[in-house]
């Protein structure tokens, strides 16, 4: 779990349990700001997005939102014009109850693929989600969108520009695909910052390259993927308009260590995890590159159960590495284990080595660091292990 | 296990315990052609190839060969200089007691990566492995080169052409990397049949792609992956010197019956498998895409854990659809277990055929056919399901 306390200036949330996931779990959230804020988002990149997700690429067009309204138990992906409908019902529904535009309405959904949500279950409980707004009920959202995780994830941080106070504070749900058609990661981000949409944009573009597209638990993407940042304006800063700017970079500085944080926490929830792993290549000629070759790595289910049973198995590293797509002469590459070195210039250290490298992997949390030594670039990707009870939760549900 | 009487004219073999794998097993195997034959190899893809298949492919530059010996045990894999020089000795070593030149020999190995094997090994065991060539004992180059598959994997077929009878018998070891720092798959296939290297190697890569390369269990290539044909001419047919001849079409058509026959070996006995599974995507603009689409639901956990339990989960193969990087349009996919179809138009069909297709996932073995209805090209990946078993067998192997 995250930090437990968030307001930020302007903004209010609530949850009520609406009957999606059985009667006694939050399920159904609100997040709302006084103003209309300038918006953001970064949403998956499958090929099949749900219908929320659609709505709110539309709806962020114009870099503005007001509201964000989650639901989980069902994600309303591949439910066809239905379920496009009832996303827009949705918005509609609760811009009519804020009073406010439905466009600055975002949408979100997490839980089941193929079955319908009903608009009556949001409209028999808009009225008291809306009534019981208030400047501190953030953590219920967290709860109300968590599925199988096993904790809610958030995160707060300050800062200080042109002499205000500036918050940011984030909450985050998913490890992967956490149970049978349990999919998506979701984040809200919310700051009283001003800033301009634009910019805002891309700060969270990169922010989430180093943060959420950055992790993996399965390799497996979802359809209702979605991080959305609001930032209404209400500390009063001198509006941020240049990612260049001695402000800008305290921001997105800021951003990236929000995000980091929370995406962190994602992965140390992930299915079955028993191992918190930083995969990080260096030396490579790109940034692309390096992230390729460490994502190939962190996902390879052999490396993955290697660490689980805390073997210093590098064979299967450099396998991965030989699969990955990138080029690189194996008889230069390094691999270190934190700072015990196992493989130099492509060949096993020895047997002394090894029991080093058998001690790191006993830890509940530790880096693999890959050498290519072809340029300068590197990428950290950060994963965790395959374990059994992965397999359990993903194959026993149902049955 | 496969076909169990191998007899192909012109062809010896014979397998020793050379010690490598401990005292009480097969681990080195020859075979011997009486004269040189026609050769081709299709090896790994990964950026890092053992020693053996650097030599192999170098070897067979002249489309030649006479002989191969293999050993379990080590892979000869990220070996450096050392390795290379093992790997050439081998070859010049089996050379001089066979009499023949050593680039007409092939060297494969399989086992733990990054061990170096030592000489002495081959030169210990040489005199007993050539002066015990036999005709009939390819059963025991089958098992010598076994790691920890469960059985061993031979099949044999016979055409006739231009009124000759013509055997094809072949061998493989594998499934996916079995065992921790066990890779590896490795197949042989021997043939009296008189061809051109040119179009052996031609048709040998078309039967892989159909075949060895259309298998996954975990995802993983190995770094020592080869497929090694010779065909010795002894059968006295006239040379097949032109593909898309009559006799051409026969012995491809065979080739690619008798390497499939192999590769499907290979998957039913895939680590901790309970299910044998056929990816059939159709309705693609083209194979490659198709072959992309399949091989993405076949490696995804989450899909592989879902038939592990039983659990008719079209979201997930529709999750993995999505992020396979092919483009295609959600709502015009039609999913099938086997004759049961799941989704249509993109759409769920209900409880009524979720309960049909959960008995079709009861049976061990089962197709899940993809329509993408874009155009009229198809591919089959076959694989296998993600067990708890695949767990315990990778991450207790040394503990």
């Amino acid at each position: 779990m995250g930090d437990t306390i968030m307001e930020v200036t302007g903004f209010k949330a609530g949850a009520v349990r609406a009957g999606i996931r059985g009667k006694d779990r939050l399920d159904v959230g609100l997040i709302y700001s006084e103003v209309p804020a300038a918006a953001a988002g970064v949403f998956t990149t499958s090929q099949v997005k749900a219908a929320p997700v659609l709505l709110d690429m539309e709806h962020l067009r114009n870099g503005k939102a007001q509201a964000i309204i989650v639901n989980s138990g069902i994600a309303n992906a591949c439910t066809g014009a239905q379920g496009m409908e009832l996303a827009r019902g949705t918005a509609r529904l609760v811009g009519e109850h804020l009073g406010i535009a439905a466009d600055l309405v975002q949408v979100a959904s997490t839980g089941v693929i193929g079955n319908q949500l009903e608009l009556s279950i949001f409209t028999n409980c808009m009225d008291k989600l809306v009534t019981g707004l208030n400047e501190t009920a953030f953590m219920d959202v967290a709860r109300a969108m968590m599925t199988t995780d096993t904790v809610s994830k958030t995160a707060v941080r300050t800062i200080s520009i042109g002499g205000e106070k500036i918050t940011l504070a984030g909450m985050a749900k998913g490890a992967g695909m956490i149970m049978p058609n349990m999919a998506t990661m979701l984040s809200f981000i919310l700051t009283d910052a001003s800033i301009s949409p634009d910019v805002l944009k891309s700060m969270l573009q990169k922010s989430a390259d180093l943060s959420f597209n950055a992790i993996t638990v399965d390799g497996d993407t979802s359809t209702n993927d979605s991080v959305i940042v609001l930032a209404n304006g209400m500390a009063g800063n001198t509006r941020i308009a240049d990612e260049a700017s001695e402000d800008g970079r305290v921001f997105q500085e800021c951003l990236n260590d929000l995000c980091l944080d929370l995406a962190l926490q994602i992965v140390r929830d992930g299915e079955g995890a028993t191992k918190f792993i930083t995969v990080h290549v260096k030396g490579a000629e790109s940034g692309t590159e390096a992230a390729q070759a460490a994502r190939t790595v962190a996902n390879s289910s052999l490396v993955k159960t290697a660490f689980f049973g805390e073997d210093a198995n590098w064979g299967r590293i450099i396998a991965a590495l030989g699969r990955s797509g990138i080029s690189f002469d194996a008889e230069k590459v390094d691999i270190f284990f934190d700072d015990v070195i196992m493989v130099k210039d492509g060949l096993g250290q020895g047997p002394e080595q090894e029991e080093k490298a058998t001690d790191v992997l006993k830890k509940n949390s530790f880096s693999v660091i890959i050498d290519l030594k072809k340029g300068s670039a590197a990428w950290k990707i950060y994963t965790c292990d395959l374990s059994m009870d992965y397999i359990k939760i993903n194959a026993d549900y149902r049955t």
